[in-house]
Formats: C-alpha cells, structure tokens, sequence
C-alpha cells in the first residue's frame, strides 16, 4: 500500500499511530460483523482541517442516533493532528473518522481515523462535472423523521445500498446518484447532499425527509446568505432538477461537483458553479 | 476476550489462525469503512456444519448481488474445517463467515470467519420463546425486486438498521422485531425469517418483497412438505400473525423461536412448535 496512507487509532487513552497495511479492527468488531458505527469525511487542505468542528458535530449527533459512545471532540482532534502533521501542504487529503461499537456494548468503542491523498478521479469530478442518474430510495419522504430505527440524519457505516447505487450509475455510464423518495421527492446522494439554483436562490430537501445534515452544504447556504444570494430548504422533485438554472451535488472532499448530465440529458450552469466555489473556498 | 472464540482468515492461499483480539483488517477495508460485503452465520452442532452448504449457496448469491467475488465452497470449508477442528461436540456453536470488498475494485476481498459459542441469551429464547415488535421498513413490498441497487435478498454487513431496530424493541422491554413493508405486509425479522401456522399449513412471506432467502425456513418448508404438513408462500399481514396458530422467527443458529407475544399482545403456539422443532432437527 501507498506510503502516503495514515492511520491513527485510539487506544488506551492516547493517538497510536499505524502503518496503513496493518490490521487494526478485529474479527468481532461490530463495525466491521455489523456495519454498526458511523463515520465523517473531512477536507484537508493546506495541512488542516478548516471545516472539522462541523464533521465533529454531525458525528457526535449520529453517535447519538445509534446509542454510540462518542469520545468527543478533544480525542478526534488528537488522531486529525496526528494524522495530519507534516502532511504536505500542497497535497489534498480526505481525513476519515470512524467510530464503531467495538466488540458490543459495555466495552469502549473502537475509534480511528485515516487520511489519503483525494483521489484523481475525485478531482475530476470537481473540475469536469458529473453525470448523474436518479433512483428510487423507495421510502416516503415523511416516514423517516417518525422511525429511528430506521437511521434517517445518521452517517452511519451501513453503505452498501449507497456503493452498490453508485456502481448501478457506473455501470450505465453516469458517476453519481441522486436518491428519490418513493413520492419522487429529492432526497441526497449517496454521499453528497442536492442542490439546485432555481428562482434566484439556492435551494436543498429539507432534513425531515430523512437525509443527512450536509456539512458543506451548511457552510455554503450560512455563505450564500451573508452575499445576498437567498437560499430555501424546500421539497424538490428530479424535474425541478431539469429546470433549475444549475445543480450541484456537494460533499466535504469533492465539493460543489457539476451536474452536467441529468438522466442522460445534458444541462448547463448558467454560469453559476463558479459562484458556488468561491463562496465554499473563501 | 475469552479463549472459546476463533478466527480464520483465507490469505495468500491458506488458511490462518488468528487470535480473537488479535486485529485482522485494515483501516481502508471496504467492509468496515463502508459495511461493503456479505455474511452468514452458521450453527456448529455435535462438532459439525451439518447445513453449511445452505449458507455457502446464499453467501454465492449475495457476493453476485454486491458484485464481490466469492472465493468458493472451497475456501469457505477449508476455513470452517480449521475453525472446528476440535471443537467440543457438546457445545454449540455460532460461525459467521465474513467476505467484503477489501481494499476495493481490483485487489483480493477480505475473506474470514469466526466461531464463538452460542450465547446464553439465544439459548434462553430458543426455549422460552420471544416478544416481538412490528416495526415499518418504509419499503413498499413490490419494490425491491425491480430496484437492484438496494440490495433485496442480500445478506450484506450493512446491518446498522438491523441492529436499530432491535434496540429500539429492547427498549420496548421486547426481545425482537418482524419488519412490515410501507403496505403493513409482513417481511422478516432483523435476523430471521417470518413462519406462521395457519389453515392448517406453514407459511412466509415471498422472496419478491426482498427479504432473504432463509436457509433454516428452506429446510424447515422441505422437511413439513416431506412429512404431509402443507408450505405456502403467501403475503401475509401482523393481523394475520396474530390470527395465526402459532408464529416463528427462525434462523440458522436460534432455530424456531416461538412468538409468545406480539406487539405486546400475548399468543400461543397450539403446540406446534415442538412438531416445528422436530423436523429443523431430524
């Protein structure tokens, strides 16, 4: 394995940092039997972690979901610095953070982080656009706000729908996915959240439906606001995407990406991802 | 960690033995970072897998539906042969075998199992018996056979919700969960397949809703058809189940655990579960 992967675990109450080809979660680990835990990706960009304190609050409200014990922001700040000291400021990296039950509860939490270059297709994306296909998530919009056993606003470790969603786009040619709800509502991509410049604001699905609280997304609504560019949180349906004047699906690695394909239809920006990146950037 | 648990891994070829708090997967495998792979859980009894091959044909047909590539009942025996070779007969067993998508596209999968005793709790439902909550999934019953990308019929590590749901029935003071589709029709268990006794035959719910094929309820549904007790599939409601004879979740380690309340309404089992239980061990 590359020597510029790093992996930092938690253990005995300090940073142990380990090769990236050592095995560091056992055959008993939930996170790894049961896909129970939850988890962040975070930016990092000219060696730090500028936006981490948002990932930090979104992983310690999914920890919450799951009955989690989440070791709070003091230890995830222990394994970033030690992830990301003498990480080379003119590489971008994706920092991970995982939090898993371990072997079960009454016993600690298994807790690690990792960092890697951001891939080259990841930066592709970034600055090519994306070609993306809609599908059926098959739950209505308001039943996940009145079912948390069903997980709605948890970034949780259980993503194999949302791999095995991307590689049915792949296969059709696209590179991302955007979920429906079974109303044919707006819901995220797999791992990114939805939104689209219609009506002279910037608009994204309301978290009621279930999807995750999109830490860039937020950073660039609160942005967009403080310009003067109105932002709604509003229920949307794959045909307000057509007419938008632009769609983005943004993510805390990949950023604003551009939709430039939409079911196998093209579509333009109007000129306005330019606009997005400078206010997430700034 | 106790010393009754075991693991195998299938590496460079071969079997190895592993320590049970010895780590055995990296921090970048798919499995644990994304819940990318697929399980089964097999009973070990009298020293043996008398229904491996079972779980081996579902394991096969769950690694298609991720696109994993499944090393083969070779493997999968050579690995379970390492595990309970000299494990006491009079102890029973519960061996789960894990396959996930390693380090991604292109390299090997990650290729283990695991056997640990079967755990006092499972013990004491199997004769006791279980209370069990009707929780909604949110899916609608016809969708996910014409919806690949979610994965109906895929034993995936993508348990989180699984896992939800039965702390949410905890909480409830109960022991277990039957899933219902967005219609109220009757899925499976977290963990188990659906059984009820009525008009005088056995039945569960279809393959068509999504749910998985289960091992125990296949061999179960051929043992009552051979000895003149009438199988059907058939849709079926919690109205029906509490109409119902006698009600089951079964499953490969459990076995029939007998339903004796339902949404907090007590049941009974007309005496079946006996006869149940006779034919899953004969």
């Amino acid at each position: 394995m590359a020597d510029d992967l790093r992996v930092a675990l938690w253990r005995n109450g300090e940073v142990q940092l380990a090769a990236a080809d050592e095995p560091v979660v056992t055959a008993f680990d939930q996170g790894l039997a049961r896909g129970d835990g939850v988890f962040e990706s975070v930016d990092v960009i000219g060696g730090g972690t500028p936006y981490l304190d948002a990932h930090l609050a979104r992983l310690a409200r999914s920890a919450a979901l799951l009955e989690l014990a989440d070791p709070g922001a003091a230890v995830w700040r222990a394994l970033v610095d030690a992830l990301v000291e003498k990480w080379p400021d003119d590489v971008e990296g994706a920092c991970r953070l995982y939090l898993t039950r371990g072997l079960g509860e009454g016993v600690p939490p298994t807790v690690l982080a990792v960092l890697s270059p951001v891939s080259a297709e990841v930066l592709r994306q970034r600055a090519e656009g994306i070609a993306v296909v809609s599908l059926q998530l098959g739950v209505p919009a308001d039943l996940r706000a009145h079912a948390p056993w069903l997980l709605g606003g948890a970034k949780t470790l259980s993503y194999a729908v949302n791999m095995a969603a991307l590689r049915h786009a792949h296969a059709q040619g696209a590179d991302d996915v955007v979920f429906t709800s079974l109303e044919g509502g707006l819901l995220e991509g797999p791992t990114s959240t939805v939104v689209w410049a219609a009506g002279g604001a910037l608009r994204t699905p309301p978290l009621e439906t279930g999807i995750l609280a999109g830490t860039t997304m937020g950073r660039l609504f609160a942005r967009a606001a403080d310009a003067g560019w109105p932002t709604e949180v509003v229920p949307g349906t794959v045909a307000d995407l057509h007419a938008a004047d632009a769609v983005w699906l943004v993510s805390g690695v990949r950023g604003a990406a551009t939709v430039h394909t939409l079911d196998g239809v093209r579509r333009g920006d109007a000129g306005l991802s330019a606009r997005v990146r400078e206010l997430l950037d700034r």
